[in-house]
């Protein structure tokens, strides 16, 4: 069991390997980071839970995938690069070393992938559940991180990727207990999709660069596109309608919503997309299209942003018919 | 109950209120901080659990206190100037809207005293303990930050403060369920005073500049004197020698070593102190004690660095005979 090992054993047998220079061989009692002259600093945290974000039963390298993952979606959205990332473990009494291997192996792999290497941290014993909280450092130019409080009216409203899988993902890992009906009907494609999708979510750091650049308002989708949507425009104080024959879905979703309709809902407002909502003004948007293509991230023009003062996002059907979501947006709180 | 409260309203009733500007008003992904041209970025993790390092039953502020200051301490031990720090809070069921007030009250008050802003977080509801996660940022001249392996031989050891209370104040603590005799004997001064230090630690913000001009070693006591300096003896390369009736005790911890005189070994391998350890050069050691003395923190000479290969520190008795800590060090974890 892990507790047989102490903190410093565990940081050089699993986490040292892993680390950045900057971590200073996690020996120290800080990380030493070189912000380029000229660059601002973009530092946001995120924890994640067992039994609130992740379930206790999903492997070990899912849950520090999505760990870090989440954080990256934020420096992403900000238009910031990374610079690594700071850990605090919470590990309960049940966890064991080869668990625990895979997961700083798997930690390893993404610190690689996303150039946002391991800086620090701190290991605790607890009896509570698996708990990690993450500090993602990145850096953006002198006045260009992305703000949610920048929409202008008159910018087109973008979102990277599909909405609505992890949503519906969640609901397919939690299924053994609930027992829906739709997910007996969806083709095993589809489940495996959603299912991935909820677990492992994929930061749109590719699209970092556009946004700083391009991009007048932005954040990543992580409560729920609709209530999202909502926030950024309410502390931007402006409105805005959303087309909903735009909001992109992948066939995972379009295929559950096809059985269950109600599920639509369910996708505009559940929780874990991590993509990209960014307003970019109408003269840029070429240029933010052709950024995103080269990136090879799809993005989608979903709508437009009003002139405030604000209120809650239109949501126009197909049929003309427009649709508001108070409460759109799902709270991991 | 704070389960009554939104984290959106949490966040604009307790935290936005005590944010620094660097937190954007708490109201989007992340924090944005100017590290001036020419510093480096200091960044330190530390996470403290109900149960673990404080007792779930501790008064709302003190445990902010604690959080904040044990990181704070590991700033001002590596010579860094605080930008601000991000918490992650991870709230059980039965934390109530008054508890959380006092918590914030005081963890403001400490941001205000340590010029370290509450930069951005994350509030999460669990059904385990009380954790509180902090992320502390500070800055230090390109090339300055006190390194745990600078130590060199003919250096002079020094620690700040004194050594030992918040060992024995954790025991006072604890004396309901140990009762202890010696706690029994104590003054209700020297009682009061070990239990403050185990509360609330002092961090030597203060010395942090003369550490980064002329500490060769440096880092806070946070796990035991002995075993803290073993380790920074040990990835420095060198070993050392310590004169045991040069290390500063209060009148507190005389008092108690005096009723059971077994409690010299607790204070000097007891966890908690947050003062700071380091090495300075024979010639510098005028310019240290000065700079200490104008900083109002007291600093005593307890020893010098001698040539590698590393081993334990050696620990000369007033008689002559010499001792060492194989276990010097309490481990939280």
């Amino acid at each position: 069991l892990a507790s047989d090992f102490s903190e410093d054993d565990l940081i050089a047998t699993l986490f040292a390997p892993i680390a950045g220079a900057a971590g200073l061989g996690l020996l120290d009692d800080a990380a030493l980071i070189d912000v380029p002259d000229g660059m601002q600093l973009v530092a946001t945290k995120d924890a994640v839970v067992a039994g609130v974000h992740f379930f206790a039963s999903d492997a070990p390298a899912d849950i520090a995938r999505k760990a870090l993952r989440v954080n990256i979606s934020d420096l992403a959205a900000k238009g910031a690069d990374p610079l690594g990332f700071l850990l605090a473990i919470l590990l309960p009494p049940d966890i064991d070393m080869r668990w625990l291997q895979s997961f700083a192996q798997a930690l390893g792999e993404d610190a690689r992938a996303f150039n946002c290497p391991l800086l620090g941290g701190d290991t605790v014993h607890t009896d509570g559940p698996l708990s990690l909280s993450i500090t993602a450092l990145g850096s953006a130019p002198r006045g260009r991180m992305a703000r949610r409080t920048g929409a202008k009216a008159g910018d087109l409203i973008y979102v990277s990727g599909t909405i609505g899988d992890a949503a519906l993902g969640l609901r397919v890992r939690a299924a053994a207990e609930a027992d829906l009906p739709w997910i007996e009907l969806l083709s095993d494609e589809a489940r495996a999709h959603l299912l991935r999708r909820y677990l492992v979510p994929e930061p749109r750091l590719g699209l970092a660069h556009a946004v700083r650049s391009l991009a007048h308002g932005a954040m990543d989708v992580s409560d729920g596109m609709a209530g999202d949507l909502a926030k950024m425009l309410r502390v931007s104080r402006v409105a805005g309608r959303v087309d909903m024959a735009r909001i992109p879905h992948s066939p995972a979703v379009l295929e559950a919503i096809n059985i269950e309709p109600a599920l639509r809902d369910v996708a505009l407002t559940g929780g874990d997309d991590y993509e990209i909502l960014c307003t970019v003004a109408l003269q840029n948007a070429g240029q933010f299209e052709h950024a995103a293509q080269t990136a090879g991230i799809p993005v989608a023009r979903i709508g437009a942003v009003t002139p405030g003062p604000s209120s809650l996002p239109q949501f126009f059907e197909s049929d003309g018919k427009v649709r508001t979501f108070a409460k759109g947006s799902y709270s991991h709180f």
